[in-house]
């Protein structure tokens, strides 16, 4: 059945936007999901709204993303939430905090919790729109150039590590150190830092540093599944046509799901490629982990102490990783551990 | 910065579509994702390509969506395509399979892997084109009226269990038995069959099987991540504008990321209710689920080797989950084994 005349289509604008993104280009995944959004918001609009992304740092640092959208400068921005901790501790709720949510879980608690209520709630202050931007599951913990073997081995150790676990590790006597990506290989190499984290086997064995540093801990505990975000400035946003917003809602998540997808689909190859080049693959060992945990849950006391945004955010957060842990504990990890040990054989 | 006339936006035609749905309205979740899906569609082309869902069985019967596309009785459907496994196992593949993909992997597997280029050429000689169209993550294993303790307990057992699942368990005995859902629990209160698997808490206490069955087996391993998909019959997608094709491209995925979520945030409180009504929460057994995932590998043996479409995808799919396995046991599995059972405490 064919067709009455146009409706509002005619009076659709023609936009052409920025979008800063936090990352490289050589990083295809992460930087890739902005470009997937982009070129569906195109196809989408029928051309005529476009927005281009570009890679950092070519309009601003990887970092000041959240600015450049809150300013004006940039009409939206794809970025990590946690690169704002040191504004409030709030944000990493948008992205990951120590022994946090899964990627599942995140996603459950932003879309069908209340996690996008509040958090758009308080983006709200900084004139941002937030939405999903993708998800890199659980992260390994990094590279060392001497395996940690027990609590002991953390003292002193200069790790490059980001805003929440830094200040988690601290308490345990690591000294965070914060590293452009482009310079963590030379540090490792030097010896200026002992280790660094930074995403999974696909991401880091492009940085190379397994050449650099052998052993490759894991879990990333401190980002068990980092979320992206897109922002779009308020301003911006309140203009669109409702057509337009419903392109960036829709793409957004398309943009979400198919970024964890390529990470998963393309990480195995890689962790393979490391083992074949002498990587040494260790878990932190138990009383590792327990020591953060600890460290974890003080630094969340303190921090909900004396940050009401923080505190508010936490409870509904703390309430739902309880509920996720007691199902996911059923049906989802005993189907995992069975299936994936008696597959390995 | 404000417009050229519009484009094409003029010639896009006013369609009106059926969607027939295999689910009945009141589960809410998994029937919800064709609304999802059918009201972005709706808003991304301003109202002019109207999809309209319809509950099963109001159009056709739940498990005859794949003819009802195929023939063009409807241009579209939401189904499980391993209702299809009598017709071919391939069908399986586009969403469930015994010990398979958990949901991640799964849709890492159709978007990233050769899943969706490998089932697009399945489901060509059908008519359809198919999308991903949400998953449940890993469901349950039942409701039985005896606990199931040993592989000897699943002799005679009147189980009722979907197609691939039911060839399984019938090598260990298993009499599997087809019921409509809505005769489920007439059936185990009659005793007319001595167990049924649904999908998970939410769905199942909607259900009320607690009332008449007591033990709730888990995992459910022949659903570790059961997808489900949306169907456009062939000849109407190569009719579609570009615009349309897009939209329902990435509504798709919307829709896909929302179930998910939807169960995910929804299953926890539904299960504590379960347990405070009395159920009986119980894993099976090692030596079943041993003996299960034995009778499985014979299953898809014996059908590769009598089924060249079959074959064709299984290799591939076998060598994507031996990768996936391999690395989430690494980052996530152990990440998950230490956060869930530390926050259980």
């Amino acid at each position: 059945s064919v067709a009455a005349p146009s409706l509002a289509a005619d009076a659709l604008p023609t936009l052409t936007w920025r979008l800063a993104s936090s990352f490289p280009k050589n990083l295809d995944t992460i930087y890739g999901a902005a470009e997937t959004f982009c070129n569906r918001v195109k196809e989408l609009t029928d051309g005529k709204f476009t927005i281009r992304p570009y890679a950092a740092p070519e309009l601003v640092p990887f970092n000041a993303v959240l600015d450049a959208v809150k300013d004006g400068t940039v009409e939206m921005g794809h970025t990590a939430s946690y690169y704002y901790y040191g504004k409030d501790a709030t944000f990493a709720f948008d992205c990951a905090v120590p022994f946090g949510l899964n990627s599942r879980q995140q996603t459950a608690w932003m879309l069908q919790g209340n996690g996008m209520k509040l958090m758009r709630e308080f983006f709200a202050e900084h004139n941002v729109v937030n939405f999903l931007g993708g998800n890199t599951g659980t992260q390994m913990g990094g590279w060392f150039r001497k395996e940690v073997k027990s609590v002991e081995d953390l003292k002193g150790l200069k790790f490059r590590v980001g805003g929440f676990a830094g200040k988690v590790l601290a308490k345990l006597g690591v000294v965070p150190v914060q590293v452009a990506g482009g310079e963590i290989y030379t540090s490792l190499e030097k010896g200026t830092i002992d280790a660094a984290e930074w995403v999974g086997p696909y991401d880091d064995e492009k940085l190379g540093f397994n050449k650099v540093a052998k052993v490759y801990h894991y879990p990333g505990w401190w980002e068990g599944g980092a979320q992206l975000s897109f922002y779009v400035g308020k301003k911006e946003w309140d203009k669109l046509p409702k057509l337009y917003q419903a392109a960036i809602e829709t793409a957004s998540l398309e943009a979400h799901v198919q970024m964890q997808a390529k990470y998963d689909a393309r990480n195995p190859s890689a962790l393979a490629r490391l083992m074949q080049n002498k990587t040494i693959l260790k878990p932190f060992p138990q009383s590792v982990m327990e020591a953060c945990f600890n460290a974890a849950q003080e630094t969340f006391t303190e921090e909900a102490a004396k940050n009401p945004k923080f505190n508010k955010v936490y409870v509904d957060w703390m309430a739902f990783r309880h509920n996720q842990s007691q199902w996911f504990n059923v049906a989802e990890q005993t189907f995992a551990r069975f299936n994936m040990m008696r597959k390995l054989k």
